[in-house]
């Protein structure tokens, strides 16, 4: 058998089977968003996250401050996935050659501002020549007084998100498509319009406005924490898209969901980028991925301040839209080997 | 500047002048084997290291259970180096598409042997594609009643090893001139001696046992706590080599330090190696690195049942040898970017 045909999740599954043997102190491991230890009369939370040149970013359309800023971001958002709050983080980084000092001190800045802002120390690591690309990987260690896994979504709870989703789907194809304009730094005029090539080579104008929103959504995430967890039942972060996260909560709680279709909170930007593309905004929303923003479920009557999308049913996974017409949904979304 | 001609100590020296708003619950951070953390009641320690292919490992001549074996252990060996005991492990992998579950599941089968020895449970981790070669990441967190930073060491205390040290670099020099005969397996037969092509490119016979043992020490370390810490002053593992790794002791613990030459502990197959290709033994041993030995400093009267090589003093660096000949050193062995 080949990587590809297990996928990322098969894969995951398989490691998962083999670390069964995991001592009590462990109340999360494999599988979850972070891992959660009790230590003494604390409980830490523990989360790695590689970004890998080339796989996980480019380069050519990232500076290495926004880079460091997701970075840590990246981690950041997996501690409040699990009802946490970030406090430690370890930096292993493999470094090309070419690269020069002012490069790491750029990443560094990027991960410093953030880890001010959200109270984190950068407290250790691991640095280390690499002979292809850069290669980052980060470890952050929280604290949290009641842990929320994937595992507690029950029968008639309802599916929230936290804010808006698909912008950083959309902002990565439009920087994608645009590597000469973002180099050019041209997005420095905010009232300057670009000309977007769409996926049929079709020149379009997007408002760089819009674009600017879009983009920074990809390259600067800001992760937030839900800040009443008390009725929380089950929680993760909207990493790989919201059918694979969603999923993620089905299987390990053992439930089925309905998602309202047209409940779910697109940006105007992402409307507009997408009508002006042909493409349907939903998609983005839907399976795109590297939102970073919370999916939660919370039994009915709750006050959340966050995005009803949908409830949990006992079987089966389903989208309905306003019309009532149903159809089922797979977890599809980003899967590393597939 | 560039990256070469700062060095990867010059680097971490860089970054943790950048980093150095920790708060006081971290006792132990940047710039030792591990981070110490006071946790409620107890202290953790965290440690990461990362390994490269290409740079930390050739994969023509480790296999996947070996290469899981050294892994975990380089961690477990920074726990130890710290007065700690090792306990949950978090594994982040890159895995280029051409390798099979099989190989991974080989990988996890070395880790989870030495995890099972050494009481770690594997409780976390990322996957991920890898456009070019396998990377590890992978960070262990232990507990210590005592933490042993590399900062204390005091004249006049005593400089100790727990093993015998350059094995691991001759096993390393033999391997890259032997891939053949490793790959093809010819070491199943202890009592086979060996075509050994020395540097000069001359045909030497090498006894088959003294190379087991040798590439043994490189591929799969062994990692021993010290039984009794109560004295220690100051505590590192000699990963990049003596020289360097003793230097880290005298720099932060604002010392000198004093190395008899012959009393560092040579095992008789790396002198046996050395002497056939007309090395000098002690070249491996002083900067040989990736033994994975403790080297540690107590008062003079303690009773460590490790070798002592030499003295702390007040200043100076110096390798003396049994006729009283002086000369001073300097940190030479494997840095990275250099």
């Amino acid at each position: 058998m080949q990587l590809s045909e297990l996928g990322e999740f098969g894969l995951i599954k398989r490691l998962r089977a083999k670390c069964k043997n995991v001592p009590p102190e462990i109340m999360a491991g494999i599988g979850d968003d972070a891992a959660a230890i009790k230590t003494g009369t604390g409980k830490i939370l523990v989360t790695s996250d590689m970004l890998l040149e080339g796989i996980h970013f480019d380069l050519s359309f990232t500076t290495f401050r926004q880079l460091g800023h997701k970075f840590l971001s990246v981690n950041i958002s997996d501690i409040f996935a699990m009802g946490g709050k970030p406090k430690y983080f370890f930096i292993s980084l493999g470094i090309p050659g070419h690269l020069k000092p002012e490069d790491i001190d750029n990443l560094y800045s990027g991960i410093l501002k953030v880890a001010k802002k959200s109270g984190v120390a950068v407290a250790g690591g691991d640095t280390c020549a690499s002979g292809d690309g850069l290669v980052l990987s980060g470890t952050l260690i929280g604290t949290a007084d009641r842990i929320i896994t994937r595992s507690g979504a029950r029968e008639g709870d309802g599916i929230y998100v936290t804010d808006t989703l698909g912008d950083s789907a959309m902002g990565l194809m439009i920087l994608k498509s645009q590597k000469s304009e973002v180099r050019s730094q041209k997005f420095k005029n905010k009232n300057r319009n670009l000309k977007f090539k769409t996926q049929n080579s079709k020149l379009k104008t997007l408002n760089s406005k819009d674009v600017l929103h879009l983009i920074k959504k990809h390259l600067m995430p800001e992760p937030k924490p839900l800040k009443n967890t008390s009725k929380v039942t089950a929680m993760i972060d909207i990493s790989d898209g919201l059918l694979i996260d969603l999923s993620h909560i089905c299987d390990e709680s053992k439930a089925g969901a309905v998602i309202f279709r047209d409940e779910i909170p697109v940006s105007a930007e992402l409307r507009h980028a997408a009508s002006i593309s042909g493409l349907d905004p939903l998609d983005f929303a839907l399976r795109g991925g590297e939102d970073y923003v919370l999916l939660f479920t919370a039994p009915p009557g709750v006050r959340t301040g966050a995005f009803k999308i949908g409830e949990i049913i006992k079987k089966g996974r389903f989208i309905i839209d306003r019309k009532g017409r149903k159809r089922t949904f797979k977890a599809e979304g980003y899967e590393h080997f597939k």
